[in-house]
Formats: structure tokens, sequence, C-alpha cells
């Protein structure tokens, strides 16, 4: 875009639009240059002006439970790589946090060195174990963010890997730009975040979206969390596995499941009409707390098919749209692996949006180092 | 607050200040007076600035299933009072808004005439029948808003009466200032309201908060919402009642039942115990969607005390606090009948700053009239 096309855009006056253009650029955050059309033209052209890409760079990094995968951004605002590798459910954290300084080097063609990264938006698994039981697997979110501002070098911001899922899906998935969505995430684990008024919510204490933990069966099965009978106890990858062996279908992956389900085996359609269900009554009660524009769903599971989504939708229907308030669609997540990465980048985004970058700084600048206020660890 | 000590507090320079300043005193918003003490000193008395009381007037109107109730609001912030009426639960419309103009004249001593306020906010039962079934007490908002606005001449705001409450507690209430805040009033009627953020949630239908339409028990009572076992089939006034007959306790009304707990009935005692797990269910599952800070809890059931409360909060206790996501504090409303008619001011005042006064007006400005873009009713 020219300064003109930007003054008649921004309506600010011409000479206050050319100050801030002449700060950027001298900042490095902004770069101009003449269209080789335009130098044709009789007369002077105009310039035409850009985001440095070099400008600075923002990292997302997700550690899943069995893997990390990590996305990179440029100072324009493009996605210049993606990357992933899975490890063992064991792997210590430090081995994790410098698996993530392979991937991003990787990303960085080997240039990557401490403090050259704008900002890191890391998510990881939801807190779900009460405060005094911390499983290998899930320590405190200050902790991992304190592991990866050591090995990087640069300021990090933590949030729970759905809830990023979520807020990357309204970005560049399924539901862009729409304001209030429901996540909900069928995986390892169950769980999920709320896009309100088009940023994140987490809640008082940074744990909201916790949807696998909503109870579905008093009498249920114990959870991990301590509780009984939670839908992750009835949802994630492995209890519907369990319910398919126990029922006598022997599937021991999702693609196996899969296969049984297109193959119309009526055992495996039975545990997931079960299944769908129950996901369709949480996904109904929230609907009546929250009225949700549209409900998004992602994870493995998701790959049943319609033997999943019919049932979900069939309990949606019986219990929202007989009332007034609100059918939402219900609509497979856009983005694949990559969701939670991505989401960590628009979330050093919208924190740093909400501040004027740093005259000294170049690029992005952040507002909050470190774990969010409102959003204490385990 | 003189010029100066304005100044010192806003940041604004000098002559930026003066301007803005003689705009609302030329507009009659802001009056300036010379306190009687400063009179008394030497030199130029420095004048106290106020806003001015008789600059504006805004109303907040409950139309509730059997009453209707008002509170009145003067340009300085100031409530100049309240007031209300029951009526029998067939009263047309028309009549309900006629005691509604009564009640507001009451209120200014017999001056009120059409046009003279600068906004009505108004709070209606929620939406509960399906779209096609209005029953003769819950019309839609939209007639509601223009029947208001054709009696009084003046701009309305309309939202659900249980979510103004809400909305009401956080500023003259029980949780004043909080800002992720879950609200539940258990009375005819079971419903709610979220204050996210420090403002309303409305949900992408203008539907959240209807927690008395969240399924507690699938093979339950029919709802009249159409649905089967949601929360107030067992938790409304009526549906307690009920209980405590179908027990074999004689009460006809709240009152009564208070009685008999207090009388240590241990049949009345069973049927709060039963109501209090199914509240602090439904509870639980939405402080997992949410995290709400604090939940408060209103309606006149809360009169049941600590029959009603301690179900809740050992519900609460083992679905909650065993988890990692923070057990919210349970408070009772802190205003009683007039919460919702409070909170239809307070609409009217967050509606309003967001945008700038028009020069042309006085007092406060609407930046929405009617109905809420996403609120349509039922």
């Amino acid at each position: 875009m020219t300064r003109g096309e930007l003054g008649a855009l921004c309506g600010l006056s011409r000479t206050t639009l050319y100050d801030i253009v002449g700060a950027l650029m001298d900042g490095g955050t902004v770069v101009a240059s003449v269209p080789a059309a335009a130098r044709r033209k009789r007369g002077r052209p105009a310039e035409v002006l850009a985001l440095n890409p070099g400008a600075g760079r923002l990292l997302g990094i997700e550690f899943a439970q069995r893997a990390v995968r990590v996305a990179a951004m440029d100072a324009a605002h493009e996605i210049v790589g993606t990357a992933g590798e899975p490890h063992g459910p064991d792997t210590p954290w430090q081995t994790r946090v410098d698996l993530a300084w392979r991937l991003a080097d990787g990303l960085t063609n080997g240039t990557l060195r401490s403090g050259a990264l704008n900002g890191i938006g890391v998510g990881t698994v939801g807190p779900v174990g009460p405060p005094d039981r911390h499983s290998p697997w899930v320590p405190p979110r200050e902790t991992v963010a304190a592991l990866v501002r050591e090995r990087f070098g640069s300021p990090v911001l933590i949030d729970s890997n759905t809830r990023l899922a979520a807020l990357a899906e309204t970005i560049w998935g399924a539901v862009v730009g729409r304001q209030n969505v429901l996540y909900l995430r069928l995986s390892h684990g169950v769980g999920g975040g709320l896009v309100v008024a088009g940023a994140l919510h987490r809640g008082a204490h940074g744990n909201s979206g916790e949807f696998g933990h909503i109870t579905v069966d008093p009498d249920g099965a114990p959870c991990e969390c301590g509780g009984t009978g939670c839908l992750e106890t009835v949802a994630s990858i492995g209890a519907v596995l369990d319910a398919c062996r126990a029922a006598g279908c022997a599937v021991a992956e999702v693609p196996e499941l899969v296969a049984a389900l297109e193959s119309s085996d009526r055992t495996a359609h039975a545990v997931l009409a079960r299944v769908g269900g129950h996901v369709g009554r949480v996904l109904a009660d929230v609907c009546h707390a929250l009225g949700p524009e549209v409900i998004v769903l992602g994870g493995e599971l998701v790959e049943a098919g319609p033997a999943l989504m019919e049932p979900i939708e069939r309990k949606l229907d019986a219990n929202v749209a007989r009332r007034s308030c609100g059918r939402p669609r219900v609509v497979p997540a856009g983005l694949g692996d990559t969701g939670t990465a991505l989401g960590a980048i628009a979330l050093l985004q919208q924190q740093s949006s909400v501040t004027p970058p740093r005259p000294e700084g170049r690029g992005f600048s952040l507002c909050r180092v470190g774990v969010a206020a409102d959003q204490p660890g385990p």
C-alpha cells in the first residue's frame, strides 16, 4: 500500500502518517519499495510500504503428551514454517525443550541463536491433576515457561494447548473471524477452549474449557483428575478403544477403529453412538450456559466421521434446537497437528497488540512476559 | 474535583481539559460551584466541578412474571429511587407497561413526560419457549421494547432479567468489581447470567446463562421449554414445593418451607439436599467450562439457607475442589427485588460509555437504540 492509500484508509493527517511511517522505517519494521510497473510511468513513482519480514520472528511451540510441534512467523505476519517430532511419553522436559530448539533451528536454516526471537508462545497439556499430584508429564506452567525462556533467551507466554488450538481455528482454521466459538478436542485427553468476543476466554483461574472433566456419569469410571465419570473417561481415544475391545471389537488404534466403522462393524458403531451421545449432552449443556455461535470438533477421534458426528448432532437437536437459544453448527477443525503451535503465535500477537511497539525495539513487542497473570499453573 | 485535580488525574493538557470541561458545562452535563470554605480564603477560589444531577435521567424496568419493578438514576450517577408493584400472571403487556409508567412517574414526583428520559433499560423473563410457542407472558423482546419505547418516548435497551441482575451484583451487590461472575437465580423460574471480563456475556444468540435448561435427569419431568429433566424442573420454587408435598411435607409457599426447615422437618431437609445436589452438579459442570471467580446465588429459594447451600458446597467440593481448576466461592446475592431494574440501568451505562456523547445532546447518549443486535427475541 502506498502512503496515500494508507492515509485514505486510516484517516490520519499527512504529517502524522509520515511521522509514524518514518519511525517504523527507521526501526526496520516497515520497508518501502517502488514496484517495477510504477517505475516505467512518468513523474515521481509512489513507494509501496510493506512489513519487513526480517524485522522479527515469533515462535509457537506445542508440548503435546507425546510430541513437540513448532511454527514460526516472520514480522510480515507470514507463517514461514511448521515442524514436529514424536517422543516417548516419559521424555524429560529438558529433552523436550531441546527438541523444540532443534525443530525451530531447522525452520531458520540453522541460524537460530539465543535471544533472536521476539517472542515465544507455548501450549501445554491443561492442568488436570490436583495441585499435590503432578504427574511427570504435566509440570506447572511456570516451570515449562522458565525452561523455554532459559533455552531460547526470549520472552515466553504460555497457555493450554486446546485453548490455543481454539484461537488458531478462529484465525486460520474452520471458523475464521467468528467471535463466539466453543472448541472441543477428542484426543488422548479431552479438552477444549472458548473464544468469547473474539478473544481467548481463560476464566478466573486460567482453567476454562475443561470440558473433559464435566461429569457425564456420576457412577462411572474414575478419572485421572480424581473425579468420577468425567467426559474424558468415556470420550478419550483410550476410553473409546477400551470400550470397543470390551464389547468384542478388537481395535488397537484410531485407524483400526475407522476401518471397523467403514466395514459397518455394529459393535464399533454402537460404541461410537454412545460416546457421541455423551459428547452431545455436554455440548448441549455448555450451549445453554454460553450460547456459542459455532462448535469446532478437533482431535483424532473426529476421523470416526458420521458414526460419531450424527449422534452428537441428534443430541444437540434434541436438547438445544427445541429451545429458543440458537442451535450452533458443529464443524470439524480446519487445522491439524499444528493448530496449537499456530495458536501460540496468535496469543503473542493478541497480547502484543494491546501496547504500542517500544520505540527502541524492532518488530513485535510483548506487553507481558512469562505466565499470564490470570493463569497460574496447576 | 477542581480543574487542577482533574488535570492531575487524567493527564490532559490544560488547554484540552478546559475545552472539554467548557463543552460539558455548555451542554449542562457538568456544573461548577465554589465551596463555602474556599470562598473565605484569599485569592481567586478554585471552582469544584460535578456532574449535574438534572442533566438527564435513566430508568431501569423489570417485567417479572408477576410484578413490575423500576429504578431511576440521575445524571450524577445517583440512584434516586426504586419502586415495584405485583400483578396477576395474566396481566396484558400494555397494562404492565402502563404500570411501569405510573411507578416511574411516582419516582419523579409526577413530572414524567414522554421523551424526558435519556434512556430506558428493560429486563424481561428469558426466552424459554420454542420460537413457535410464545406463551402470553413471554412476547418477543422486540415487542416489549416497542411497547416501552412508544409509551415513554425514549430509547430502549432490553435484555434478560437474570442477566441484568448478574450485572447489577458486580456494580452494587455482593461481588462489586469482580470480573468473572456466574449468577444463578432460583425463583419461579431458574436462570442466570455471566459476567466475563467485567461485561455481560450474551452469547452469539443472546441466550447465555440459561442454566435452568441444563439437563440434570434425562429421565426426569417434562420442562416447559420442551425438554426433559432440566434443572428448572427440580429447582424452581414450584418444583421444590411440589416435591415437598409429594413427600408428605405440606408447604404452599417459600416462607412455609423455610419454617419447616427451621423446625428440622426431615422431609423438607431431604428434598432440599437433593435439590442442592442437582444445583451443585450444574454449577460444577459450568465451572469446568468457564472457570468463574465467584458464584452468586439469588432468588427466593436462597432463603432456605444451609439446607440448600451445604449440599451445593459439598457437590462443588467433590467435583471441582479435587481438581486444579480453582474452586469458586458461593455467595448469596446482595441485591433483592430491585437487582434487575438496577442492572438495566447499568446496561444503559455500559452501552453508552463506548461512544462519546453526541455534541447536540445533553447528558447520556446511547450507542444502540432498541434490541441489541446480537440478541434476538425468542
